[in-house]
């Protein structure tokens, strides 16, 4: 697999055709941003560790039989994927209400609803991602209503499979974003990255925060957290 | 019937107990307000006209079989109505994107989507009535998920009435805010107000806004627009 031109660069990572017009590689730097691009640093080796942790989920939604974009982890920071045109559309899951969402529904922080609430945002910077409901995603155009219900099952699927994992390993699973993409015959499956820079995750004995939080919230020891998620998932890989 | 305690005092009505603990008289005042109380006026004769549009639509929906708290206008800034217990969710209906929806999204103020858009808002001054979505209003504890379903049924044949009734009258009913409360059995119904303060309504071959926007967007002959209102669906009656 030959890596040809950067098609795009996002803000923690780079993507690059290869010389199969199916597959890209994904590549993962050391860039955080959080508040829409407000705050922004270099977090060395986050990439390292983000590219081992996501390949190791993606490996387990795989499977558990769900259809992804992810092929296979080809060194410390790449990864090759099939290539995809991807929707933009973020699909947040929230077992625990933390974050945004807290502050503007006046939820307090650590809150676990009877249900399980699925947010999607569109993906537009210069609208700050804006809340959006399924009459928006489809009166824009971004989707059809019966993708909607594809994505809202595969989604719940997804939230089940890696609850249980993180269970594993003593980790709440709080929250987590996602992005689905369409494959060159129409299919929707699931793209972009599964991280701590994408996942809310609390040690369940300690409640510490073991995730982008840490950035966002100038908690310090960042990395060793994103190192403890590494850890714990390798574990059970052995 | 007889007028007792002033119950609740909201931006353009007050809500008064009567003798009969199952009714209430709702006294519509001239004050308006916008943009989150940002903006403040009297409209001399409002209250009178917005009493007498509310009324009439009312009747329609009660005649197409739409359960509402309407009982009967008493007076020109009073009508008898059935007490409720108000849901505090905005349900807004968008025949065409206006007003907040198109800033929000980035789209065209006036762009007829494929789709009826149907919103909920969090009724919440305090967190500027925020958007949320079928799983936040179940986890807020507002409603549940079947209930929701009855809301929009409901909501869908009260867009199919009215957006017929105003064609009659060479009106486009852009967009509508209604409300909806539970009654002492349990039953939800169609509460609060329906009125040029609460719809966007455009007049079909000048496209002249008739409606609310003239005061939000300082378009002046307010009273004029409420009135042309008025004087369109009383020749209905006749």
């Amino acid at each position: 697999m030959k890596q040809l031109e950067l098609l795009y660069e996002g803000k923690a990572k780079q993507v690059y055709a290869t010389d199969d017009s199916e597959r890209i590689i994904i590549r993962f730097k050391d860039t955080a941003t959080a508040y829409n691009n407000l705050k922004k640093a270099v977090i060395a080796n986050k990439g390292v560790l983000n590219n081992d942790i996501s390949a190791m989920l993606y490996r387990h939604l795989e499977a558990a039989g769900i259809r992804t974009h992810f092929i296979e982890k080809l060194n410390e920071r790449d990864q090759l994927c099939r290539r995809v045109s991807i929707i933009p559309i973020e699909v947040i899951v929230r077992n625990i209400v933390a974050g945004t969402m807290a502050q503007r529904l006046g939820m307090e922080e650590g809150t676990r609803p009877s249900n399980t609430i699925i947010d999607l945002c569109y993906k537009r910077d210069d609208l700050g991602d804006p809340l959006i409901n399924d009459d928006h995603a489809v009166a824009l155009g971004l989707v059809t209503y019966d993708e909607l219900k594809g994505i809202y099952a595969t989604t719940r699927r997804i939230n089940e499979v890696l609850t249980a994992l993180f269970d594993r390993v003593d980790i709440t699973l709080v929250d987590f974003k996602i992005e689905y993409g369409r494959t060159s015959d129409g299919e929707i499956i699931l793209a972009d990255e599964l991280s701590p820079d994408t996942c809310r995750l609390w040690d369940k004995l300690t409640g510490e925060k073991l995730d982008k939080d840490r950035f966002r919230r100038d908690l310090g020891k960042i990395i060793e957290a994103y190192g403890e998620i590494d850890r714990r998932l390798k574990r059970l890989e052995e």
